[in-house]
C-alpha cells in the first residue's frame, strides 16, 4: 500500500517537519520558516501546505486532496497549543496569516492576508486580550478589505474609497485618528460593499476563512500575472505554490513593538554591516506600503536593546548558516522577536562580489562557490561608464536597452557629420532611422546612437555592443526629419546639435546633459575574476576589428582576437572609393588595379592589430559581405559617387541592380565571393602575411589565423586554402621569413556542421558563426524577425529569443554535431565560437559542455565570458563528484 | 612477395586472360574483345593493356610501370604468331590499331589510329602481300596524318589542306583518283609537315611508334576535353583508360570486302529487327566520316551471304549473352567476319521500353532487369507534346531546357496579355525577362514561357515544371524592350504577335511555327509502369494546386497529392482583391472581413481538387509566402490598385515598406503567418472542412490532410494544431459530419529535422519540403545562387545542383536524422516528401532508402518517380540478396 502523501509540514519552536533544501515542496518561504524553526530561531508556529497539493488540487478540478483538509486542522490545533489560543474562540482567539510561496520568489502571485480569524466574535476576544479596542477593529477592517480585495475579488478601490470618504464625512485628516467606533462601522460597510460587489456574504466562520484562503492561494498559480510572470521568467506551472499560514503575532501592539526588515550585509556596495529599516508600532504592510519612513535599523539598539541583540544574533546566525548575505522580515511584539521570513538578498553586481569575496576571506565559502554567486550578466553593469544614480533628468523617449553604458552628445542625423564633429572633438550622438554597415564610421566617432527602428539583435545594436558602445534601439517614439535636421518625440521637437544623453542599460533617451560616473575595477573584483581564470578551461578571445577594440579587449582580459572582421575596415573613408572601384570593375585585371591600392591599408591594419595582441593567436576573417553593401543606393549618394568616381549614375544603378540580392543572407557572400574572385582573398592574405613578415623581422612574435566564412562544402575551404598556402608561401619567400600560421573556417550553416568530418581534413580550427547558424537552422532572418520574434518569446512560442542564448536543441546540435564529426577527423581540431552567444552566460556553459576550445566575444563582454567559463567548469566539477559519490 | 601486376591482357581465337566482366580493368571496349573472343567470335588477334598501368604511368610522372612494355612485346609476339605475320617485318608486316578505351565510353578521349607498323619499308611489305599499290600508300599516308595529328598533335587540316592542295594542282577531284603514286608523295609531305610543326621527324621505327602511340592514349586521360567530360559526368580520374592494340584487318581489299556498323534491333523504336549499315571496299573511318553512303546491312545478304550468315549468328549470340540490344562494329576481308567492337547499344526512350518489355516476353531477362534498364528521366522524352523529329525550322535563340515538350504561339511581354488573348482562344508564348507569382494566371494561360533571366531553379522553371508547360529559362541571347512591345536577338526583331516556338527539352527558341507530334503511352510503356507499381515501395503523390493539375497527374498513375499550395489560387483575378483587402486591413475585424470574401472561393478549389482526387489523400498546406508578394510594386500597379481599393497610393507604398523584407525566404512566413494571423489559417481550415463535408454528405470519400508550414519549433506546431482542431471540429458538428483527417508539417527547416522527436509528438504526418531544406542547410537562396552556383558546378565545387538533386552527404542527413528522430515518438509517422527533389531518381531512391513512405513531384514526373521508386526497391532486394549470398 502506498503511504499517504503528506501534504502539509508543520513548524515551531524547534520543532518542525520541513527542513530548508526543501524549497521544492515547501517553496522558498516554508522552507526558509522551517530551517529556522530547525535552527531554533523564534518564528511564530504555523504549518506550510506543499506545492503537491497545489498541483493535485489543480488536477482533482479544485478539489482538496484527500486528507489535506484534515491534516490542516490537525496542524492548526498544534498551533493552538503552542500559542495556547484557539482558532475561532470568541475569548482567545488564535489569529494566522495565509502568505503563498512558490519555489522561487513570484511577484505575479497572491498578496498577504493577515489577521485570519476575525469576525465579529473573535474580534471581542482580541480587544479582551490587547485590551486595545481601536486596535482590535483596525485589524479587524484591515482584515475584511485585505480579505474581500485578495480572496474574494473585490476592487480594493471600493475598499479605499469608503474608508475616504468616512475620513471626509468626519472631517479627519488623520488614519490614526479614526476611533474604534468608526473602525467598527468600517467594518460593516466593508463587508456590505463585499455583497453588493460579489453577491456573497463575508464568511463570518474563520474555517470558512481559512479554507477560502488557501483556495485563493492556489487559484492565485494561475493568476495572469503569475502566467505572464511564469513565461518570462521560464519557471514552469508544474511547480505549484505552497502556502503558508502562520499564527499572528502584533508589531502594532504599541512601542514596545514593530516590524522591520533588513540585509545581512549592504545590497548595495557588499560592505560588511547590518543593514535595515524598522517601523515601531506597525505592522509588516506598513513598511512595505510607505506611508511612514522608517528608521534605520540602528534605532532598535537604544530602543529596544534586548530585542536588537536577539536580532544581531540571530542574523549573524542565519548568514553563518545559509553562508550568503540574507534578506530578512521580523516582528517584535512587546519587546520579543519574531522572525517571519529569510531569503538570499538581492543585491547590485558590485556587492555581489565584494559579499562573494568576503566571505571568501571569512572562510564561510570556498572561491568555487563563491564564483557560483555572480551572475555573470550583471557583471555588465560594472564596465560601462553610468549614469549618476544620484542625478534627476528628464526622460523624453525610451527604447531597447540595446547596449549598456551611457553617452552624452550633440544630436547628429549622419554618419558623416558625426564623423566630422568628432574630428573637431565635439561629442554627438548619432540618431539615425536604423544604420548600416556604410554608418560604421560615424558609430565609431559617435558616444551613443539611437534608432528609431531595429530590435535587439538589429545592426545599431550588435555594432555597438561589438563597439562596447552606448546604444538605444528601436525608439519608435521618436521620429526623425533628415531634411529638417531634427526629431519630435510627441510635442517635443530636439534639433541637430542639441545635447542629449542616453542610458544604454535601461533604454532611456534623456533631454540635456546628465552626469556620468566612470566605473572602477574594485579590488573585489580583481579578485574573483583572477579566481575565474584558475578554474576555467575555456580561453577567452574577442571580437575586434580594430587596434582599439583589441586594446580595450586585452584591458578585460582577452586572450586573443577570435574575430577580425576585414570588412569594417573597408568602409573607412579614405578606402571606401578603392573598394568601390574594385566592385565596379569589369575585368580581373581592372578589379586587381584597384585591389593593390587597398593592400598596403590592409596591411597596416592588421600590423596595427597583431602589435596589440603581442602574442595572442589573432583569427582574420576574409571578406564576408555582399559586394553590394559596399556601393551606396540612395540618389543622392550614387550622383556624388559617380562624380568622384567619373562613372555615369546610370551605370552605377546597372551594377547595383546586378548585384541585387533576393535573400542577401543566403547569396553571393563569404567563401563564394572567394570563390568567385580569387584576387580578392588573394590580396587579403598576401596584406595579412606581408604585415606578419613585416612584425616577425622586427622579432615580434605574431600568431595569425587565416578564417574562411560560409564554408557548406570542403571543396570550397580545399579550394580557398589552397590559395591562401600558396600566397602566403610567397611573401614569406619573398620576405625570406618563415612564420608558422593555421588555416580554419567558420561552421556557420548547417551543412558544414553536418559534413564536419570532411570538412576538417582540411580546417586546423573551427569557429562557430552562431549568429547565421542561428539564421539558417530557423530560417529565420536576424533582420526581419523583429516583426514576430518579439511576440514569439512573448507568447511563449520560443523559450527565448535564439539571436540572445544559443538555442541548445537545435543550433546546439548542430554544435555538437560539428565537434563530434570534426574531431572524428581531426582530433585535435581547435574549436571556438565567434558569434554573439559567445558571451552570454547560458551559452557559454553550453561551449563549455560540448567541448569547445575558446569562446569570443565582444570586447564587454570578455570579463563575463571569463566568469561564465569559470562556472561552467566548476559546475561540471561538482556534478563529477557528486556522480563519483552516488556511484559509490 | 607481392604477385607482379599483370598489366596486359592477351587475345586471340579462343584465347583469352580477360573477361567480359573485367569492365574496371580491360575498359568497356577491351572487355568486349576479351568476351567475344572466350565466346569463340571471329576477333582479330590483340591485346589491352590495363587502366591500371594508366593510373601508374601518371602516379610515375609518365614512365611505364616495370615489366609493362616487356609484356606488351610479348603480347605483340603472340599476335605475330597468330596472324602470321611480323611487326616491322618489311616482307610481311603486322599492322595494328591502337585505340583508348576507359570503363565508360567517352567521347572526350583519343581517337583511333589505324595502319600502325607502316614505313617506307613495310609499305612495300603491305604492297606486296596485297598486291595493291595503291591500297598500300592510301593506308600509308592515312596513318602518317592520323598519326600526326592523334599522337604528335599536328592540326589535322594542315594535312587535308596539303591533299586538297595536290589535288588542285594535278586538277583531280575524286580521292579515289589519286594513284599510288601521288599519295607516296603525299606520305613525304605529311612527314615534312610533321617535322615544320613539331620539330620532331615521323617515326619510322614501328616499336617507337607503338610506344608513342601508347603514350598518347595515357595522356588523353587528361586532355583538356576529358577532364571536362569527366566533371560533367561524374566520372572519377582515378579510373584511367586501357589501351587496346589489336591486329589490322582491311576492309578496303576490295568488293569482297567492306565495314559495317549495327544495331541488334532498331534504337529508335526498339522494334526486333536488325539493323545496320555496310560499306563495301572500306575502312572503319570512312563510315564515321560519312563521305560515301552506307548501304543498309541487308545488302550483304545478296553479295556476301557466307559472312552475311556469320555476321546474324555472332550478332544472335551476342546479345543472347549480354541480354541486352547491342552495338556492334565489324569489318569483311576478303570474305571473312571479323568483329573489332560490341557494346549496349543507346536507344530512345521509346525504344529502351519496348526492348526491356520484349526482352521479359522473350524469356531472356526477367521484369526486375527490364525495370533496371530504363533511365527514368527518360520518360520525360514519353510525355511532352514534341517538336515532330523530322521538321526544319530556324532556331534563333538557345536558353536552359527547364521545362521539357514544345509549345507554339504569339509572342505576348505580360501576364495580362497572356490570359486576355487566351480568353479569346488564342495560343501564346509568355516572354518575361524573368516571372514572379504574380505572372501565374499568365504563365496558365500560355502555351509556354521564355524568361532572359532565371536558371533551372527560377520561379519560371519549376512553376513551369509543375504546370507540365514548356519552358525556356535564362535565354541571355534576348533582349526585352516591354514597353516597345518586341524583344530583339542580335539583329533580329521579334514583335508582340508574331509567331514563335519553343522546345523545352533543348532549350531552342525558333521563330515560326513547327510542327508538334503527340506521345503516345505504348503498350510496352504501360506493361513497364505496371511492373513498376507492382515492384515499388514508396507511393507517388503529385504536387497540384488546382482540379486540372490534379487530374493530369492522375492520368500519370498519381496516388494523392503530396503538396496543394493554396497561396496559388490567392493569385486568380477575382480573388487577389480580397487577398489585398485582408493585407491592407489594420485590424483583425477588417482582416476577417476581408478573409470571409475569400472563404467561399477557396472552399470551391478545395471541392474541385477533392473530387479529382476520389478516395486519394489530399495535402493541403496552408499559406505560405510572405504577404508582400501579393502585394504590387511598380508604380502604375500600385496606381491601378489605388483607384481600385479606394486607397492612396502613399498608403500602399507605406504597407509595401512595412511589410519589406531583407530577407523575404527568411522571414514572416510560413506558420509564422499562422501565429501572427490566426484568423488567415482559420478561414482556409474552414474552407477545408467545409469542402470535406459537402463532399462527404453527397457520399463521397475525402481524405483531407492538413499541413502546416515552416516550423521550426513543436511550439508553433501545437498552437496552430490546436486552432485547426478546434476550427474543423465547429464546422463538423455544424454539418453534422463527423469526418476523420490528420494534421502533420513540413519538415524545411534544419531544426525541425533536429526536433523531430518532438515535433512528431504533434505532427500526424512529416512532408520534407526539400527545397527550402536545401536553402537554409547550404545557406542558399535558390533565387541568388544563379550568380555562383553554375560556376560552382562548373568548377567541380559542388559535385552537383543540390536544387536538382538531393545533397545526400548534408541535407539527406538532415532527413536522416528527421525522419529517425521521428519515429522515434510516433513510430508509424507517415513521411515523404514535396519538394522539387521527389521526381528526380536518384532522389527517390534516397528516399526508398531512408523510409519514407511517399514521394510528391509535379505530374508530368509522376511516371519518372514510379519506376525510379521501382528501381530502389529493386536493387534493395537484389543487394540484400547478395548480401545474404556473402553470409554463407
Amino acid at each position: 500500500m502506498k503511504a499517504k502523501k503528506k501534504y502539509v509540514y508543520y513548524f515551531s519552536d524547534g520543532r518542525t517537519d520541513g527542513r530548508g533544501d526543501m524549497k521544492d515542496l515547501l517553496g522558498g518561504k516554508g522552507a526558509g520558516l522551517a530551517e529556522m524553526t530547525r535552527l531554533g530561531i523564534p518564528v511564530p508556529p504555523g504549518f506550510t501546505i506543499t506545492t503537491e497539493a497545489c498541483i493535485e488540487f489543480f488536477n482533482k478540478k479544485k478539489h482538496y486532496p484527500k486528507g489535506l483538509w484534515e491534516d490542516a486542522l490537525t496542524a492548526l490545533k498544534r498551533v493552538e497549543r503552542a500559542m495556547k489560543l484557539k482558532f475561532g474562540d470568541p475569548k482567545n482567539p488564535l489569529l494566522v496569516s495565509v502568505r503563498s510561496g512558490a519555489k522561487a520568489s513570484m511577484p505575479g502571485m497572491m498578496d498577504t492576508v493577515l489577521n485570519l480569524g476575525l469576525n465579529d466574535e473573535t474580534v471581542l476576544g482580541l480587544i479582551k486580550k490587547s485590551g486595545n479596542e481601536r486596535f482590535s477593529y483596525d485589524a479587524y477592517r484591515r482584515f475584511v478589505s485585505m480579505f474581500g480585495s485578495v480572496v474574494m475579488g473585490v476592487d480594493r478601490l471600493k475598499f479605499d474609497r469608503a474608508f475616504e470618504e468616512k475620513k471626509v464625512a468626519l472631517g479627519i485628516h488623520s488614519d490614526t485618528d479614526l476611533s474604534g467606533e468608526v473602525l467598527r462601522d468600517l467594518v460593516s460597510i466593508f463587508k456590505k460593499i463585499i455583497l453588493n460587489e460579489t453577491g456573497e456574504v463575508f464568511p463570518e466562520d474563520p474555517f470558512d476563512q481559512l479554507r477560502l484562503g488557501i483556495d485563493a492561494v492556489f487559484d492565485s498559480w494561475f493568476g495572469k500575472r503569475a502566467i505572464t510572470y511564469r513565461k518570462l521568467n521560464n519557471i514552469p506551472e508544474t511547480w505549484g505554490t505552497a502556502v503558508n499560514i502562520v499564527a499572528m503575532v502584533y508589531g502594532n501592539l504599541g512601542e514596545d513593538s514593530g516590524t522591520g526588515v533588513a540585509f545581512t550585509r549592504d545590497p548595495s556596495t557588499g560592505k560588511k554591516r547590518f543593514f535595515g529599516e524598522f517601523l515601531f508600532n506597525a505592522q509588516g504592510e506598513d513598511v512595505v506600503a510607505g506611508i511612514r519612513t522608517p528608521l534605520r535599523i540602528e534605532a532598535l539598539r537604544k530602543r529596544l536593546p534586548s530585542a536588537y541583540k536577539d536580532l544581531l544574533a540571530v542574523y549573524k546566525k542565519l548568514e553563518r548558516h545559509y553562508k550568503d548575505m540574507l534578506d530578512i522580515e521580523f516582528t517584535i511584539q512587546e519587546g520579543t522577536l519574531y522572525m517571519l521570513q529569510t531569503r538570499v538578498g538581492k543585491r547590485t553586481a558590485a556587492a555581489a562580489i565584494r559579499i562573494a569575496v568576503d566571505l571568501v576571506n571569512e572562510r564561510i565559502i570556498n572561491r568555487q562557490t563563491a564564483l557560483l554567486r555572480i551572475d555573470p550578466q550583471q557583471l555588465d553593469q560594472l564596465l560601462h561608464p553610468m549614469i549618476d544614480p544620484n542625478a534627476t533628468f528628464n526622460v523624453i523617449a525610451t527604447g531597447l536597452p540595446a547596449s549598456p553604458g551611457a553617452a552624452i552628445g550633440k544630436v547628429v542625423f549622419t554618419a558623416e557629420e558625426a564623423e566630422q564633429m568628432a574630428e573637431r572633438h565635439e561629442k554627438v550622438i548619432l540618431v539615425r532611422a536604423e544604420t548600416s554597415p556604410e554608418d560604421i564610421g560615424g558609430m565609431d566617432a559617435a558616444q551613443g546612437i539611437v534608432t528609431a527602428r531595429g530590435g535587439m539583435t538589429s545592426h545599431a545594436a550588435v555594432v555597438a555592443r561589438g563597439m562596447g558602445k552606448c546604444c538605444v534601439a528601436g525608439c519608435g517614439a521618436i521620429s526623425i526629419d533628415e531634411d529638417a535636421r531634427l526629431f519630435r518625440v510627441g510635442d517635443l521637437t530636439v534639433k541637430a546639435g542639441e545635447e542629449i544623453s542616453l542610458n544604454g542599460s535601461t533604454g532611456e533617451v534623456i533631454l540635456g546633459r546628465v552626469d556620468l560616473v566612470q566605473p572602477e575595477m574594485s579590488a573585489s573584483f580583481k579578485k574573483l575574476m583572477g579566481w575565474a581564470d584558475q578554474s576555467r578551461k575555456l580561453k577567452v578571445r574577442t571580437n575586434a576589428d580594430t587596434p582599439r577594440d583589441a586594446r580595450v579587449a586585452r584591458g578585460f582580459g582577452a586572450e586573443g582576437i577570435g574575430l577580425c572582421r576585414t570588412e569594417h575596415m573597408f568602409f573607412e573613408a579614405d578606402r571606401i572609393k578603392a573598394v568601390r572601384e574594385m566592385i565596379l570593375a569589369d575585368t580581373e585585371a581592372e578589379r586587381r588595379k584597384a585591389l593593390l591600392k587597398i593592400l598596403p591599408m590592409q596591411k597596416e591594419d592588421f600590423i596595427g592589430i597583431f602589435g596589440e595582441m603581442k602574442a595572442f593567436p589573432v583569427t582574420i576573417r576574409l571578406l564576408d559581405p555582399p559586394l553590394h553593401e559596399f556601393l551606396p543606393q540612395t540618389d543622392g549618394e550614387l550622383a556624388d559617387l559617380s562624380g568622384s568616381m567619373g562613372v555615369s549614375v546610370e551605370v552605377l544603378r546597372e551594377k547595383n541592380k546586378s548585384l541585387h540580392e533576393f535573400n542577401p543572407m543566403l547569396g553571393h557572400r563569404g567563401c563564394r565571393l572567394g570563390i568567385t574572385y580569387p584576387e580578392i582573398y588573394e590580396m587579403q592574405v598576401q596584406a595579412i602575411f606581408e604585415a606578419v613578415c613585416e612584425l616577425s623581422k622586427k622579432g615580434k612574435k605574431v600568431v595569425p589565423e587565416v578564417m574562411i566564412p560560409l564554408v557548406g562544402h570542403v571543396n570550397e575551404l580545399s579550394r580557398i586554402k589552397a590559395l591562401c598556402v600558396q600566397t602566403a608561401k610567397a611573401v614569406m619567400v619573398r620576405y625570406k621569413k618563415k612564420v608558422s600560421y593555421t588555416i580554419g573556417t567558420m561552421i556557420e550553416l548547417p551543412r558544414a556542421a553536418l559534413v564536419a568530418d570532411q570538412i576538417a581534413e582540411e580546417a586546423e580550427f573551427f569557429s562557430f558563426g552562431t549568429n547565421d547558424l542561428t539564421q539558417t537552422a530557423f530560417g529565420l532572418s536576424r533582420d526581419d524577425a523583429g516583426r514576430f520574434l518579439p511576440d514569439y518569446v512573448d507568447k511563449g512560442v520560443l523559450p527565448q529569443d535564439p539571436f540572445v542564448a544559443i538555442d541548445q536543441e537545435g543550433v546546439g546540435l548542430l554544435m555538437q554535431i560539428g565537434v563530434e564529426k570534426g574531431r572524428s577527423t581531426r582530433p585535435r581540431l581547435k574549436i571556438g565560437i565567434c558569434g554573439e552567444h559567445g558571451g552570454e552566460p547560458s551559452s557559454v556553459e553550453f561551449c563549455h559542455r560540448i567541448g569547445l576550445n575558446y569562446v569570443s566575444c565582444s570586447p564587454y563582454r570578455v570579463p563575463i565570458a571569463r566568469l561564465a567559463a569559470a562556472q561552467a567548469a566548476v559546475r561540471e566539477k561538482i556534478e563529477k563528484r557528486e556522480k563519483k559519490k552516488k556511484g559509490h
